[in-house]
């Protein structure tokens, strides 16, 4: 069989790196970067270069940044008494996309996992402490995932701050903005009821 | 809003040029893409720029080649009587995954689409048309797709190389492998009906 050329090939087997990117959407997309401008191209090459290059971790709060401490931790306008944590830098913007929080964050890099050997000192959580004991900090929102880990994260969490005198809250659980009821959960529409408010 | 960091940014602006990737599949990607060693990066970094600067066209058929002529135009066992016309390298590559075609190619790189002002001298049929008056041709396979376009593309050569003595043909239409007469559409179920052969 003719495997089209060495590079090419070479690129789909790069690309099937990629998540969710099998053989053939890699070779779409190579034959479609064949088709573009080397311009193009040499921009895609050097944004992927100056990312691993530029982007690293703040300091203080474990969000991506490139520049140490980043523009959360430096801002001064922030509240520096609450701190919420997330699992993933990725989290951190789900929440910034929101203009409602005002605090600063503190990234995990992960979730407490005793069946794949993650333990508390294998996320950013003796870091978390050290931030804690230096003071200021009133209220730690725990905002990981509604999974089985990020609860056992929350759990475990609010388990070692309530000793130190921090108030440790959760995100409110219940139904989400336009949920409809005939396609939720039976855990999320049930623990909804049980937390039903007045009107 | 926090745009995460500019750099990254920028890599996720590259990725959303690429066909299918929306900005939730691009983010995904970038964030894949941070979390990876820096050597797997710059290897796909170098893989990008190496397939622009390595891979041309070949001079005699169009298909994609690292030299010139390409190793199919080179070979001596392939019989240089037959060409075979296809819209695309993909799809030349699709006809040699069969390993049942020995004769040669030639590539159009696009269809006749009148509404899109595609004329035969915007595709590689000029080239054609050359290869042929330098004799030893006898017959051209029009291998283009089975869609509007294609099949013009395969009424307007076959109109063209009559007149030069060449014997053109079509790749056989009909239900395909497996094909399952519930599910095909009535124009290919109509047209296997029409042409339908003594057992």
């Amino acid at each position: 069989m003719l495997d089209s050329t060495p590079s090419l090939e070479r690129l789909i087997d790069e690309l099937r790196k990629l998540p969710g990117v099998g053989r053939k959407t890699a070779t779409r997309l190579a034959f479609f970067i064949l088709q573009q401008p080397e311009r193009d191209v040499s921009e895609l090459a050097q944004a992927l270069r100056d990312v691993k290059h530029n982007v690293r971790l703040c300091s203080r709060c474990f969000n991506i940044t490139e520049t140490d401490p980043c523009p959360i931790c430096r801002a001064p306008e922030r509240d520096a008494a609450m701190l919420c944590v997330v699992e993933q830098p990725q989290d951190l913007l789900a929440i910034e996309r929101g203009h409602d929080y005002h605090g600063r964050y503190h990234v995990l890099h992960g979730v407490l996992s005793p069946l794949d050997g993650v333990g508390p000192d294998d996320l950013r959580i003796p870091q978390l402490l050290q931030r804690l004991e230096q003071g200021g900090v009133d209220e730690v929102l725990v905002a990981t995932n509604f999974s089985m880990e990020g609860e056992a994260t929350a759990l475990y969490l609010s388990k070692i701050l309530h000793p130190r005198g921090i108030k440790v809250t959760r995100l409110a659980h219940g139904i989400p903005m336009g949920g409809d009821l005939e396609y939720l959960d039976a855990a999320t529409l049930s623990g909804a009821i049980a937390r039903r408010q007045q009107m």
